[in-house]
């Protein structure tokens, strides 16, 4: 345990003036990374303060490892003695930084002397201290501005106090300032207690596009197994559409034990496919390929054929065995062996999962069975992957994922981890915390305007965003939630939009989705009827019903808009109608600004007044505006804050408005920017 | 630096399912301790959480110091995985505490079997389960607490799966869920991974009573210098009045060179005494005594007498010396040595205060200098002297005072040092952070209710209160708010009460206080006329219009109450007039409830409604209960939430009402609790 009684009871005694408290961005005390892709800024902020009434400098070092020396960002005061300066990562992998700061004895020389030569008082000896600190720092200085110091030095000691003009010209000196603080007296500086760092991912981990699908379902014929092959010709379809991951349940061999039938029964028909997460038969378990899918070469030309349309392959790590699975024989002492003998499988008394063996981290030889998952993830890597989807991190230890995502990232750093934990908010947050570049959320539960602005509220504007990624489905194989199933094709217009404006990452698992399938099991149940993860589903992907236009349109439109490609600018505006959501992204010099309204009622045509934030997007309350509707190509012409909208959300819920500011005057041809 | 990134680049792998996170109090990520007086508890809350789905069990691990085994509180879980313990300090010193939990197998088995059982599942395996983890309990445990758990044992083991009631009656026992918590496995149980530690002072650092008095002005005549021995007869005054802490202004000699004259002047009187901060002459420095106050000996008697009413005398620590002081001929390394071979004094460009030389904390021979000053506090000490007011602590380096404080506190941990820094919101926090057991606050500025209460609930009911104690004066020597100064009679009154119940820590400077002394040296300041600083004043203590029954009163009910002893219970309560205050103190068990209103306007009558949260309370909205003024002794027959009051400045500007429940019903004799 690191005590720190230290504090308490050592005695001892270092006089440092300068403090520095409350820095910003620190997760848990420093122990977890901040997360950030190449190119963006960390704004570092933190309390700094002395005792008495110097005037302080401070700066922010950082550096991309921890041999290189530190690079300096200088820091300045905000108010209430808070500070703030900011570097930009350039580099994959960990960024580290922390805060440097002093008193700045030239600083307040400059300022002391200014006073007393505007209360007329006698500048002599102040003319002698400041000749002192120049003089210090030219011994620190080298070659020419040593020189142009020892100048300086020999300008204050030689002012006589006939001519008070010479040392206040020295303290106003621009020159001599930049040089003092060239070489500012750092040795009594404080640096913070703690290395910060930053995980820097690639632009993917912040933004991406993603799109689920069953490899089996691509098949020729309605029935027929699809193999990687059959893929080949969807790519296209994906691709115009406009995804650049395209991600597919575990492609291993399906076990045949307690193998689960169509719609989850218990008792399959022969040539039922089984659950694709019942990993494990005797061809083979999490490094083999289910040999109705095709072989590893078929698999990697698959990928070479996504690469070449931008699209990267991502597959899925679920680390549970069928009872089938080579490691049950081989390694019975990684799974928990009941008392009658038998292993356990999978529960949630009084539910059982008798087809899932879950792996027994509590195991004496759990390090072994870590060492084998790991082989795993860099089999998989090797043949080209990176990224993983994580089917149910939560179920195993935390220690585990933070071990595993480390040794994966030292190696490649490009590779990114996304956690499909539908849990409790504090386990989902930690496992964001300990390493995964990319969150499932609450979204497709998040239905009603409260609900939507208080969740990415909290997600987007808090610290949680620090190291949460969030990447939203309105379905996946397991969610088709009551508001698709009863809102027919207005509720999947609508759920697109905004989980593709509200969130930087957002996927959907099709063709179900844009094909609009809202048949549950059940009454109640969120479960598909006729679900893929039982059975091979032909899918008519060229209907004329297809939402595949409005998909492609809406990802163009993100791949158009950088306000779109993150989170942090996401604001919710003011709307007098509880069925319409508002809110706008915008890119922080403002070049872009997008404005979202959503009908979030699927039945009816809803209306309202919207309040435009016209401050924050630098709007004249005088001028007239142009919100120009990316979906339809609409241009309105608004003034002021309050805005008349309507939307019938049989036609279109939504509005992607791009806010164009009127810059030019009537003179010009083109009226807006 | 402690570098965390063992975090993201050294491979190692320990799997503990438990996270503890999130714990509170903790202080900067542990680095200063949090504050509590004898007796006092520690309620400790954390975010504990663990893979999958098993019932946790988490315990508060304390002890008064380094050395002891741990005791342990329970925590419970509240909700979202917060959970909750407490403990309580009970000697001076520092204690320590930390938060273990892990994954309870037991109670997980006991939840589930109960489930399987339910749903009338085969639960013979679970039986062998059980037994399992039962008999391995029994090898951890001792005498007739290992018979039973064998016996229980061999019952679990001896089930039938015709009867799998014993199953089901073993997963209910209470004896047995208390023996297996008792010898729970806890071989992979998380700890925190901080020893966070508690300061436990004496019961006066959280409830004092002040009175700052000038001994030199308790002459026997208007015009003779004063002496301990004139202190004498005062000690009563004070008593009556209900004071428990007697402070005083530096009692050391005081410097001769650039002494200031009555009013702040620079050409003093031959007479005049000179400012007691002008600390040092030719008879001595920190160490001595100003000869015309007396001896050490006679401080001494004065320090017995006052002893002997319940009033201990607390000292100024005023670490600056005249120019005259011995210091400055002896170690004239310990001060800053200007240009021209003279002392720097100290100045706030382009104000002078010649008459006070700094020490330099900066000197390479600081530690000499800090351990002199050491020696000036444990000289004091020793004399008998347990509180010190530190003046302008927030002008010496932070360092040197946690080093200082933790240096006395380790001998004499009863030791009370309150911080009188006026400065900057961060800055006052880290004095208190670093060991001050008192504070200065900001509310001799704080006249508005708006004011009043931001900032009272910013310190009472956020973090800051585990570190920061308030100490709040209406006035003090250096300041005499314009509140005061045009309020009159009343504005005295209302700040008196205010100060009283906002507080359990408060002073008054008298007799100016009492006696409603409010003339500034000029306009626009807060420097009182004729300032005792500067000169000796005569004051007419037995004068008629002295507010001395009234500090007494309120005292008596400060020492009768316990609610008004503590900070930690205020509320503020919603009246309809924004001239009136309303805040109420409780006892946790709610056997004593204050509620105080006051009259911020000391010019006329105001009155409004009062709403009272009666659920706080425990008040029945459809029963009257009483409000019992205690400082006049009205009592008012007050029901529902909304109350009428009506309080004129002139007569009293302010309520202190207990509240007292209706508890009885018409067959007793006595209506009221």
């Amino acid at each position: 345990m690191n005590s720190p009684e230290a504090n308490l009871e050592e005695p001892r005694l270092v006089l440092r003036r300068v403090v520095i408290e409350g820095l910003e961005p620190e997760i848990d005390g420093g122990k977890y990374p901040v997360k950030r892709t190449v190119g963006e800024p960390v704004v570092v902020e933190a309390d700094i303060h002395a005792d008495g009434h110097d005037v302080l400098s401070a700066v922010v070092l950082y550096r991309p490892d921890r041999e290189s020396g530190w690079s300096e960002a200088v820091m300045r005061p905000l108010e209430n003695d808070r500070w703030r300066g900011q570097f930009s990562v350039e580099s994959l992998g960990p960024y580290f930084y922390t805060v440097q700061a002093w008193v700045d004895a030239f600083q307040s020389w400059c300022r002391d002397t200014a006073k007393k030569a505007e209360a007329g008082q006698d500048i002599s000896v102040a003319g002698q201290f400041g000749a002192r600190l120049v003089q210090s720092a030219a011994k620190r200085a080298r070659g020419n501005d040593s020189k142009r110091l020892a100048e300086f030095t020999a300008e204050l000691k030689n002012f006589s106090s006939a001519d008070p003009s010479a040392v206040v010209r020295c303290a106003r000196s621009a020159e001599l300032a930049a040089l003092m603080g060239r070489y500012a007296d750092r040795s009594r500086a404080t640096t913070y207690d703690k290395q910060l760092a930053v995980m820097v991912d690639r632009e993917k981990a912040r933004y991406s596009t993603w799109y689920e699908m069953f490899p089996r379902s691509c098949g020729a014929a309605p029935n027929k197994h699809g193999t990687f092959r059959d893929c080949i010709p969807r790519l296209g379809y994906v691709s115009e559409m406009g995804f650049d991951v395209l991600y597919f349940p575990p492609i291993h061999p399906i076990g045949h034990t307690k193998r689960k039938g169509r719609n989850n029964t218990a008792q399959p028909a022969p040539d039922d496919p089984g659950s694709p997460w019942a990993i494990g038969a005797a061809e083979g378990g999490h490094m083999a390929i289910h040999p109705e899918l095709g072989t590893l070469e078929e698999f990697k030309q698959l990928q070479t054929k996504a690469r070449a349309l931008g699209i990267e392959i991502a597959l899925d790590l679920a680390f549970q065995c069928s009872p089938d699975h080579p490691y049950v024989k081989a390694h019975k002492e990684w799974f928990l062996e009941r008392p009658d003998g038998s292993v356990q499988y999978a529960e949630n008394p009084p539910k059982k999962y008798e087809d899932i063996y879950p792996f027994y981290f509590e195991s004496e030889d759990a390090p072994e069975l870590c060492e084998e998952l790991k082989r795993v993830v860099f089999y998989w890597i090797e043949q080209g992957v990176r990224i993983f989807r994580v089917d149910n991190p939560h179920t195993k230890p935390f220690d585990f994922w933070e071990w595993l995502i480390r040794e994966a990232r030292r190696e490649y750093p490009e590779v990114i981890f996304l956690s499909e934990a539908f849990t409790r908010p504090k386990v989902m947050q930690r496992l964001a915390k300990l390493g995964f570049a990319q969150s499932y959320t609450y979204f497709a539960w998040k239905n009603t305007k409260w609900e939507l602005m208080q969740y990415f509220t909290e997600m987007t504007q808090t610290s949680v965003r620090e190291f949460v990624r969030l990447n939203v489905w309105p379905n996946t194989p397991d969610i088709l939630t009551e508001y698709l199933q009863y809102g027919g094709r207005p509720a999947f217009m609508a759920r697109l939009i905004l989980a593709a404006t509200l969130s930087a990452n957002y996927g959907i698992y099709g063709p179900a989705f844009e094909l609009c399938e809202n048949r549950a099991l059940r009454q109640g149940s969120e479960e598909y009827l006729d679900s893929e993860k039982y059975q091979i589903r032909g899918w008519n992907i060229g209907s004329p019903d297809s939402l595949k236009g409005l998909v492609a349109r809406v990802n163009e439109i993100r791949r158009e808009n950088p306000a779109l490609q993150s989170d942090w600018s996401l604001r919710f505006h003011t709307v007098d109608n509880d069925q319409l959501i508002v809110y706008s992204k915008a890119t922080e010099d403002l070049s872009d600004i997008i404005l979202v309204i959503v009908n979030l009622d699927p039945h009816y045509q809803q209306s309202g007044w919207v309040e435009v934030p016209l401050a924050d997007f630098q709007l004249a309350s005088n001028q007239s505006y142009q919100v120009h509707d990316l979906l339809t190509g609409a241009r309105y012409l608004w003034q002021g804050a309050r805005n008349y909208v309507e939307l019938n959300p049989s036609v279109l819920p939504g509005h992607i408005f791009k806010v164009r500011r009127r810059v030019r005057t009537e003179r010009d041809f083109d009226y807006f920017l």
